[in-house]
């Protein structure tokens, strides 16, 4: 039996039935199937208490970051019922029927909150794992059939709502790869990468990435190459792809050479851009081949390539460290000193060389000093001390984005025994004026002038007024 | 002529002596000296108003963290009174005298604040330089002299105050290195390292490393692998040494066999040591042998292990990024499915598929979503989702250490117009009794039964006590 709303009434209609029928054969099918109906009933409230605090006529908007809190209540409404579909509770045998309630629950869902990403993957990914399932146990028709479901799913996501999201696009691209439809598979991330289609992507950066390292997967080397071509030739790039296609070639094809003259070739593109040459440096760095490091360094560190002062800083961090740990004392001291000159152009060395010289003794997390020489040195952690200034940033963001009461409104309370008239009285005590209304009093002229004794002496005032007298 | 205090008193004896002896002669003697003394009696201005604040007399003991307000005033009037030195007042061309006055002014602030490295650092670096001065004018014997004062502050600081400080104890070792006494060099090194000496060291280990290092530079890596065989034998020693001595065998033998052997021996000794197996795994995968890294990565997340659960997170994040860059579907997806295994473990999975799957296409800084995206699916910021709960962490500490009033003695205020007697009234209301006492108030009996007519019946109420009739 389906646990369904007014399920009882439905009960009764059918009880009457059979004893109206035949009241002795009617009996014992009622009782067979009486427990039947108490588990229905029992199934039926737990649903309409889940079901009730869902208000389906929620428009789907895209959400608001953070999200409101009656979104939230929704969001987590949504999420209990579907948690309580999925956990089985008709406690049925038939994988089929308990599909389709799941897939059911979500599709009801997706109805008030498609922009949600996890929504739509949970569904894909549950589908599958319905497909593996009929696979495991023989039934290919069964999934055949599921597996066209997760990709009508997953198709239905990048149409609509999911348009611009590349997490499902990608998370779609692997499983048409891993039910090796190469050329589907493909044509979404050409889908993705494509300007004239309705993505909209503003950095495709990684989105090329993936795709190179889909094609590297699926087709080897040389198409994963005519990938990152296609990349070098979108303006709308950045520099990570140089870092991913020079990293792919090394790893995959153990060539050196290559890779390095790709990340030239980057170097070309950002001369300037400090996080693609620390990229660069961990990479040489790690290669083991001292003279060309020297070189790299020396390179990206002289005056004409015209990195700034303050993004230097890491490179030749990076430099001691790696001075620090193969090379001679003159060489290090030759880093070291050099260094120093760089802190000096921007008036921060004053006081600051035994800090420096606390970088050049450094290994991991390991400080040549006590943590509370560190702050004596004017060094707040273990880390450089450039990083200082962003991080206590953060900590006053934090301390913006705390609730503060608006006082702006607060009078203070003033307990008096016996209010005087005209004051805002309070039980216990008064309420002074708001300053606005206090400043007026305080200018109006005492009450006194207004009574009858002074307003009798108003022809005398008169005479003081310098009115000419032939007008009078 | 030398600014000094009372330096006018002389000036005026001086001037009454020349009167005196020839008045003709004197008055241009005076007149010449004139500008002299007007500049030493500027200079001494100075003077004063720099030292006027320093107090002298300050025990010299070791600081407060952070630095009381007091300490930190003196402190910067002497730093104040060193630049004001070291800024050359007197305009003097005489190296020599330069030297000594700001020798002067740093041993004079060392009484005071001798358990400040970076005075030790300064001076000696200072003297350091003046003494490569003389060298390059040619004078041998001045040079040699400044060298030897400057080794005999290194010496006093590690005897002194600076006795278990690495950071000075390394400077000093370099120095003499750089002057090409070696044994003196690895004598510093020995007393920082010997466990007999009044060194203490709590952790020696990047004392070890600098060893390490210094052999390496000076006499190759056989010294430096002697230096690792006695690390190994000390017990107080951590694991970043096999860091070092390993990364040190690939960096300068180039043999990885070694290297991988020094990381191997590590694994032995810090089996659930989270940091080093990283080290060791960054170490692998950089080495371009993905066979060999996955044969570690398996061992090292195989069950007997026993590394825990929450420290295997970042080593499988490391193994995921690992395959993305290099393996194919099948390896990806089979990463990730025991990644996320290991969630369910401690039940963290529900509802975080999907930010699981984020981790996935991950390159460099790139993220598959929108920042947007990212907190509705619970991830904060662009890092792992594990590091979220310690961040989260972070705040409630922060959260603990604000000052909190102490309110379990408040009262509340209650406005009353007639206060009761046996009340606290206080001008306009009352403040009720504190809990204890109202307590004490709510049992005991009414105020009627101690009167007159109440204590009368006393007798009566004897009677319900249960004495025994004979007793009485």
């Amino acid at each position: 039996m389906t646990p369904m709303i007014s399920v009882e009434l439905l009960w009764k209609d059918y009880c009457s039935f059979e004893m109206n029928v035949n009241p002795t054969l009617g009996k014992t099918m009622i009782e067979s199937r009486s427990r039947d109906f108490s588990n229905a009933k029992r199934l039926t409230k737990e649903f309409e208490s889940l079901t009730r605090p869902i208000d389906r006529n929620n428009p789907c908007l895209p959400p608001n970051v953070p999200l409101t809190s009656e979104e939230i209540k929704q969001l987590s409404a949504w999420r209990k019922f579907i948690t309580w579909e999925r956990s089985n509770p008709l406690k049925t045998e038939d994988k089929l029927l308990l599909t389709r309630r799941i897939q059911l629950a979500y599709e009801q869902s997706l109805l008030c909150f498609g922009y949600h990403v996890d929504l739509w993957f949970e569904i894909c990914s549950y589908l599958e794992q319905t497909s593996r399932f009929y696979a495991e146990h023989g039934d290919i028709h069964m999934s055949k059939r599921f597996l066209d479901d997760t990709a009508h799913f997953y198709e239905r996501a990048i149409q609509t709502f999911m348009r611009s999201n590349m997490l499902i696009h990608f998370a779609y691209a692997d499983f048409e790869e891993a039910r090796l439809n190469i050329d589907k598979a493909r044509a979404i991330y050409n889908h993705l990468l494509d300007r004239k289609e309705a993505v909209h992507l503003t950095d495709p950066t990684l989105a090329y990435i993936q795709a190179m390292q889909f094609e590297r997967r699926v087709d080897g080397i040389k198409s994963a190459r005519a990938v990152f071509k296609r990349a070098r030739e979108d303006s709308r790039i950045n520099y990570q792809v140089y870092v991913a296609a020079a990293l792919m070639e090394y790893y995959c094809t153990k060539d050196q050479k290559i890779a390095c003259n790709i990340f030239n070739l980057g170097l070309k593109k950002y001369p300037q851009h400090v996080d693609y040459i620390l990229a660069y440096v961990d990479y040489m760095t790690h290669l083991n081949e001292d003279q060309n490091a020297r070189v790299l360094f020396d390179g990206l560190l002289a005056q004409e390539q015209g990195i700034s002062n303050e993004s230097q800083v890491p490179i030749w961090t990076e430099f001691l460290k790696f001075e620090s740990q193969l090379g001679d004392l003159a060489s290090i001291k030759n880093v070291e000193q050099r260094r120093a000159n760089l802190f000096a152009k921007f008036n921060q060395l004053d006081g600051r060389q035994t800090a420096l010289l606390v970088d050049r003794y450094r290994f991991l997390d390991l400080c040549p000093c006590s943590t509370d020489d560190l702050k004596l040195l004017g060094l707040q952690t273990q880390s450089d001390p450039i990083i200082e200034s962003s991080s206590s940033s953060t900590i006053k963001d934090r301390r913006d984005s705390l609730p503060k009461p608006d006082i702006k409104h607060m009078m203070p309370y003033r307990p008096t025994r016996n209010p005087l008239p005209g004051s805002h009285p309070t039980p216990g005590g008064v309420f002074p004026l708001p300053d606005t209304a206090l400043y007026l009093v305080k200018v109006l002229p005492p009450t006194r002038n207004f009574e009858v004794e002074s307003l009798i002496d108003l022809p005398k005032t008169n005479e003081f007024l310098a009115f000419p007298r032939d007008l009078l």
